[in-house]
């Protein structure tokens, strides 16, 4: 089948330009007429033949994906390493190199290695428009560890879990994910790996020899790894002997993909609705006070103690990612200060979540938030979250229902992959009631300095207090696993609340260090 | 003086909420009427009294500024280490938090050290709205250099070039460019070091009593380097013996550049008219052609070369960054797939340059070029460059005259940092006649793969041939040092411009091969 640019404007054609020989009609073939069938080879003629149509088909391809408003992520690993090279390589001479996004799995450097694991994934994450390949993918990794014996049966599941969940993410998101497993036999790797030696030394490297030599031992475990990454997106297997063939395989799999992509945009599912969740913020006792006398008293303590255990934490690298969420005029701004009062500038610091840019939203909506992790002993303190996607873009429709429900199972796994890594995930909700938010915002009219704070739209948005209160507790609900669970603080009293958060990240932080403290 | 935010809407009210004590109008004092004479001291009374202005104005400087359109950067260094975190952590205290991006001098990482020596500052440049504070600053390292003899006088005029060339660059976008040395004599400094370590270990550390061992030995170096250093920007000397007055001080200058940048938007100057250049583009020789049987045998071969040197290059860490211009249909595209087809993906990235993204926008013009620069032993080809600021953005009048003739000093710096790192730098011009752009023009008319690439746009580009060869050659003139030399490619003959510009690739990657080969 050809690929049917004609839809959209572009007909498949000569690729001369492309090499630069005389301008002569080439007689492309399709690839269905080239591949050759079972125990047949391909033979240079036919290869031969079907490269230009090929390569016009992928530049097309390409140009039609930059205006489609999503990407292409390319997973690309297997026991034929150089292989998976020559691949690239094949891909980036036939495609526009311009629009590649070429990632190869290595040693992470130190940026990496003190942010949760997927960070240095999702930092290379493609733009909508283009194609990110990424070598090595995060399974060799994997395999890597467990024939180490470096860990366990619980660690791989884990792991596993992660990257179906990423695939169905990004599948879910828009992004065509393909996932493209290069097999070949051990006698074939042998002889391959001795010519290439000689002939491209650019492709070999120690790594290559033991895989070689672990090659039998490997198979059981990357055949169950290979199930059971697949689940979402599943792994095509190719046998990369035949290398012309394999390229061919490999390209053709990917025109497929968009192809498939082009003509059939996802309809998005019509999701049930949400179960009914426990009326969670009713239970908070909005009527706690606290003296000014007594306020000033505990929040000296409580602040000299966290700047005791910032300290601590900086010293044993623990990493801290805080969420405030809650109402307008809840007070989040004021318990920021007074945590950030106590913490030096150099450990802690506060990202306000705004609108995105534009390069964020050429992304999953969770990039935005992973770019900005913390560092191995950093605080990050985000003032309003990733917690967006699940209300205010599902009360004023940002989010189509389908993508804000399925939210939740994603922002769970963004926050135990942070817990996993062992830094603390600290949410919170500043509760008020309706009348307090009413003398908040007249307080505000009068008082000159925060005029700016006020709007209309403010005043409008306390009709939809309701579907708000609908939306937090879905999300209470939802999101509150052992590790990372919500914190709901009643803040109609502006005090006491910060001294509810202060005390609550205290002994959050304190915990966590003990913990640390016992692992070494 | 009383900062003037009544006239952009806001009037310096009172902080109570900041702190959080009962709604009192407190009774706030002006700086003139606080800050000690000669000889006296800051009383704690007095000092308290400043505070809850001095805050408000602060914070709602920080609001006008976000509205803006330009940022702040505040350099702060000096002796007392522990006065510029004591000093940071204040202003974290004093101002909003969220809109302050902080920046701590110390070991770059392994991703910043495998890339020219600013990459690590640039990549923490405040976008437009935004104050970035940058603790121990640029000079920093370069004292402790000087001191331990690592580098000689050479290489410190060079560093503070490049230092006075940034304040200046910065400045001239717009930015505010606060510098501050907090001074400190020996005594104080000693006294200070031993108070501190009881209270706060949080800010001591081993660098301290190196610094206090030095510090005679390191004054006549410091002064030097301050006065050299703060040719484009001044830097303001303060003494942190009282602690109070210091931080005083410092929130007063930083709110007095505001507001005077605030009143006094700067004036463009009006450029004097630029030197005419040599006609370098009519000295290049359109009319040499390849035969096809030559051009494939001399590409094969060139090709061969080129991979060879890509593996010396990645063995040897050599970097090399290039820079690809031309008329619309010259053939940039063939020229850079001829190169990447030779060189692994994995070692040679292309980047195409289009509209800059919204956060590129927010920053200076050669912020979205800093940031893509390769780490060392990587390629990186640019498809259009840095030099659109002197090409596009001249014509098209994106950018001002003053703008666009201040570029090419601003451009020599920016590659100069590139080569003194070690890579390389390799600027093309593939110089066509219009002829032969009518006919590509047509041509690619007739070929429907390529017809996205043709629109009238593209004609009426035409008319500006004459404006954009002054451009050019106004380019060439002024952007030529010896170690980065643009080359004109005569282009007419699409195969002998290939040639050329591998050949020119081979032979200069080669010289520094050797050249590091020498080194080592």
């Amino acid at each position: 089948m050809i690929f049917p640019l004609s839809k959209l404007g572009f007909v498949a054609t000569r690729d001369s330009d492309l090499r630069g020989e005389p301008a002569e009609m080439a007689d492309s073939k399709e690839l269905s007429e080239t591949l050759p069938g079972p125990g047949e080879k391909l033979t240079k003629t036919d290869f031969k033949a079907r490269i230009p149509g090929l390569r016009v088909e992928l530049v097309n391809a390409q140009y039609v994906l930059r205006e489609a408003g999503f990407s292409m992520i390319v997973l690309l690993a297997g026991p034929d390493r150089i292989g998976c090279e020559q691949v690239v390589d094949r891909l980036h001479e036939w495609m526009d190199g311009r629009h590649l996004d070429t990632w190869f799995a290595g040693m992470a450097t130190e940026e990496e290695r003190t942010r949760p694991r997927f960070w240095r994934f999702w930092r290379s994450m493609p733009p909508d428009g283009r194609i990110g390949i990424f070598v090595g993918a995060w399974i060799t990794q994997v395999i890597g560890e467990l024939l180490r014996g470096q860990i366990d049966e619980k660690e791989r599941d884990r792991r596993t879990r992660h990257f179906n969940l990423l695939d169905r993410m990004l599948t879910d998101d828009g992004t065509v994910v393909v996932k493209l497993w290069l097999d070949l036999p051990r006698k074939a790797m042998k002889k391959r790996l001795k010519r290439v030696e000689g002939d491209h030394a650019l492709y070999v490297e120690d790594l290559d020899y033991t895989i070689l030599e672990h090659y039998e031992a490997a198979q059981p475990v990357i055949q169950d790894l290979l199930e059971e990454s697949g689940q979402a997106v599943p792994w095509t297997v190719l046998d990369g002997s035949d290398e012309r063939a394999r390229d061919l395989a490999v390209a053709e799999t990917l025109l497929r993909a968009l192809e498939q992509r082009f003509d059939n945009p996802p309809r998005p599912p019509v999701p049930a609705a949400l179960e009914p969740a426990r009326a969670h913020l009713a239970e908070v006792d909005l009527t706690q006070e606290l003296e000014y006398a007594e306020y000033r008293k505990e929040l000296e303590k409580l602040q000299l103690r966290l700047h005791k255990l910032s300290l601590k934490a900086r010293e044993q690298k623990q990493g801290v990612v805080m969420a405030f969420e809650g109402w307008d005029a809840a007070g989040k701004g004021g318990v920021i200060r007074r945590i950030t009062q106590a913490v030096s500038a150099r450990d802690c610091k506060v990202i306000p979540v705004a609108a995105p840019s534009d390069e964020e939203l050429a992304h999953h909506y969770l990039w935005r938030f992973w770019r900005r992790l913390p560092r191995a002993g950093q605080m990050r303190i985000f003032d309003r979250s990733w917690y967006g996607r699940v209300l205010v873009e599902r009360i004023e429709r940002l989010a189509r229902p389908d993508e804000w429900q399925r939210a939740y199972d994603e922002i769970n796994d963004f926050e135990a992959q942070i817990t996993e890594y062992g830094q603390l995930v600290l949410k919170f909700w500043l509760h008020i009631d309706p009348d307090e938010q009413l003398r908040r915002f007249k307080a505000r009219e009068k008082t000159d300095y925060k005029k700016y704070k006020i709007t209309d739209e403010d005043y409008r948005n306390r009709d939809k207090w309701p579907a708000y209160t609908d939306a937090v507790n879905d999300m209470v609900e939802r999101t509150s696993p052992d590790d990372a669970p919500w914190h709901l603080v009643a803040a109609n009293d502006k005090r006491s609340a910060r001294v509810e958060v202060l005390t609550i990240v205290c002994e959050a932080l304190e915990k966590a260090l003990k913990k640390k403290s016992r692992k070494k």
